[in-house]
């Protein structure tokens, strides 16, 4: 995936209408969004469509897809129909829940992005053990798309290893979380960022402080 | 949760019209239904609403939420608003995710349930290490309901002597996945069964056969 200035806009907010000024707003900086369930269950699975119609974006559906194969495999097909270009899947429920998706992507040319590890400190207790294998296991399964935190920066590097250059990770965590834009890129190829953009008083203007703080 | 006849019908199907043609079969037998992502995608989050206004059944929402505590809280705050009654919460995810349904759950008197364990395949590699100590975070939180799969009856008796007898399991694995009813019901509260259902020439009669081989 080709992503405009490194940045890719989570678009974690409940409703279409903020979604529209917002994009309104930065729209020229960036042609990739991350949708998470919470727009879609609000707004409908039509969110996914409305938006790649209206600005040809690339769409990232963040469902953290985490269930049996046959329903991952409904859940993708569904979220591919909808215009959705890849989804990012859980790694955790093994291997055969994500070829499940990583099947369905390939039947739609679309793609799949595997979860590795998340930032938050629930995800020490069971994630943070097994994120390398979950690495590990995606590359053996010929995935090339992962998700991986800006948080931990000596984490993201062990990753960006198992996974090696060949790979194209995206990283969350990087603003309110703590995580540093330029540092992050050194192993990470594109930064997800949400409420920093989102809660600004002038998103457009944050969104371009950020782009040049990055050496591109 | 009180369960009518010990079944929860799963409704892994994508189209409410199928939907409402199965319940109007079954109605009489059950008064829980279990909802995933397929039928919402495919018809949105009305569908629970839909479905509620209707029969006026316990709605599960089984969206396996696996996400930060924030997008938790989110998800759980739409479902529980549509009228789902409680919903399935993976534990992989640590206890701050966990926490935030538990909390939305209370701010709506409704409940969660501590996914402990899946029984497809991939679940082995990483799930089924650490579900007797997903189990045992989810008694320490003050859960008092979670879900096992019923095809590796050791397994859930482990389960069920975590949780201890004051706890309420739900079980799906049976039918299709080869899982006994009545075996099941020792260690489970209650069974989740779809496809044995929904695929069968008669719904009605088969259902009616599956109450009757338990004894209740």
């Amino acid at each position: 995936m080709q992503v405009k200035n490194k940045i890719i806009l989570a678009l974690d907010l409940n409703d279409l209408k903020t979604v529209n000024q917002l994009l309104g707003d930065v729209s020229e900086h960036i042609d990739t969004v991350k949708i998470g369930y919470p727009l879609v269950l609000a707004e409908g699975l039509r969110s996914i469509s409305i938006i790649k119609e209206e600005y040809g974006f690339n769409i990232i559906a963040d469902f953290k897809v985490a269930d049996i194969p046959e329903t991952n495999q409904k859940i993708a097909d569904l979220t591919f129909s909808a215009g959705a270009d890849a989804v990012i899947v859980h790694g955790f429920v093994g291997e055969d829940s994500v070829q499940a998706c990583l099947q369905t992507a390939r039947n739609h040319d679309r793609e799949v992005f595997l979860l590795t590890e998340m930032s938050h400190p629930g995800a020490e207790l069971f994630m943070q053990k097994v994120s390398l294998e979950i690495a590990s296991m995606g590359i053996d399964m010929g995935i090339t798309n992962f998700v991986a935190p800006s948080t931990k920066l000596v984490r993201l590097e062990k990753i960006r290893k198992i996974v090696s250059d060949d790979s194209f990770i995206i990283s969350p965590g990087v603003g309110v979380q703590g995580g540093n834009p330029a540092q992050t890129l050194k192993y990470a190829d594109s930064l997800i960022i949400g409420r920093s953009i989102y809660t600004a008083e002038n998103p457009q203007k944050t969104l371009q402080s950020i782009i040049d703080s990055i050496e591109l």
